[in-house]
């Protein structure tokens, strides 16, 4: 009998918003699986790094940063053969993700490679929007709210019409953006309601005001803008 | 020294989906509080209950459904002030939220009236919309994709614009909405696209296509809707 994949959300970083069943999952893991940018450090395994029991298998899946697909392609395509040949042999795999797999996340290609021949759960986890939203104290949606998550990569043009469109508005991967989205808002003259946040939940963790945020962003930094008069009772 | 106040997202109802701290804090707990809708048994009370120690106080707050404002802040008024009393006494109340405190939560109401004379942690907690996208098997936003969370008792003109003009859309709140969402999504040409959930991660759980959700939606339902070509590498 095949062993099955368990795709785990891990939560924004701090350990302790790991969820029950992530933690049950890693704990007991014989095997775990994960990707790591570029040869560095995975972010994913350093958040489950305490969890991961002595003698526990890693495979690691080494994701080249480039702006081509094909080396990318070929890392999943590696990971996912590995991965397989030990589900094949009927042992579990626990793959790590940080925040949610389904949000943003990498595992969706491993999904995509997986899920037709293998039994394959997917364990949500804290997203980064509702922990930045409660690092800053800045509820993000309420009632009848629209709320739209936007990548910063996105061009300018388009990142103001979408925020033009709705009450709350989150904007992940600001990194190197920063100084485009800060354009945009400042000229939707909407910067005195925008929050900046990066590496939330971490103990080296940013929170203030954008006109506040500081020159450059890492790439796990987040704006939020809630235009809602008074979205409270 | 004021005790203080933390608002605990308990994730979507499976309380295996409790994140590690909220599990602490909830163990350690003497007072909770939580919302209970016009009279009736309190949700986030019974994803909590196994964990709530004996001899726990419980400050209820009964929120009656109106569509009127005042009658509800007339709860959430009371609420705070019988927390604010615990707080002033020196005792740390815990707050119950289902989902994520600042994700469409009732905490915020409480947060708009305690923190500015109390200290207040938001716990952020796993939400609806990514336990739908793990149970349905449906990956919700990949790289540049933008993502709207939409509420279902929107107007059907604004639901069919915010619908065009997003690769990736959740429809929260389907309720008594269904019908006119399916038509909007029909209309649109993309009901094969679109998955229903209800109640994500319970045990009388629902998932499937929106073709064969069934007639009538409870509250705690949700539509799911990507159009990414294909998203996954």
């Amino acid at each position: 009998m095949a062993g099955k994949l368990f795709g785990v959300g891990l939560g924004p970083g701090d350990p302790d918003l790991m969820t029950l069943r992530a933690h049950r999952l890693i704990s007991g893991a014989s095997v775990v699986a994960y990707p790591a940018l570029a040869g560095g450090e995975s972010f994913a395994r350093s958040i489950a790094a305490a969890v991961i029991p002595a003698g526990c298998r890693e495979i690691v899946m080494d994701v080249p940063m480039t702006v081509e697909r094909a080396p990318a392609q070929a890392a999943y395509d590696k990971g996912a053969a590995e991965i397989a040949a030990v589900l094949q042999a009927g042992e579990d795999v626990v793959c790590l993700c940080e925040g949610d797999p389904f949000f943003y996340g990498s595992f969706m290609y491993l999904f995509a490679r997986l899920s037709a021949r293998f039994e394959v759960e997917v364990v949500p986890g804290v997203t980064s929007i509702t922990t930045c939203a409660a690092r800053a104290g800045m509820p993000l949606a309420a009632r009848n709210e629209r709320l739209t998550v936007l990548p910063g990569p996105l061009p300018e043009d388009e990142l103001r019409s979408r925020i033009e469109g709705a009450e709350s508005v989150v904007i992940m991967k600001v990194g190197r953006h920063l100084a485009k989205i800060r354009g945009v808002i400042e000229g939707l003259g909407l910067t005195d309601r925008a929050m900046y946040v990066e590496r939330a939940s971490l103990p080296d963790e940013v929170v203030c005001p954008l006109a506040e945020a500081p020159e450059r962003a890492p790439y796990f930094s987040m704006i939020l803008l809630t235009k809602g008069a008074d979205p409270w009772l």
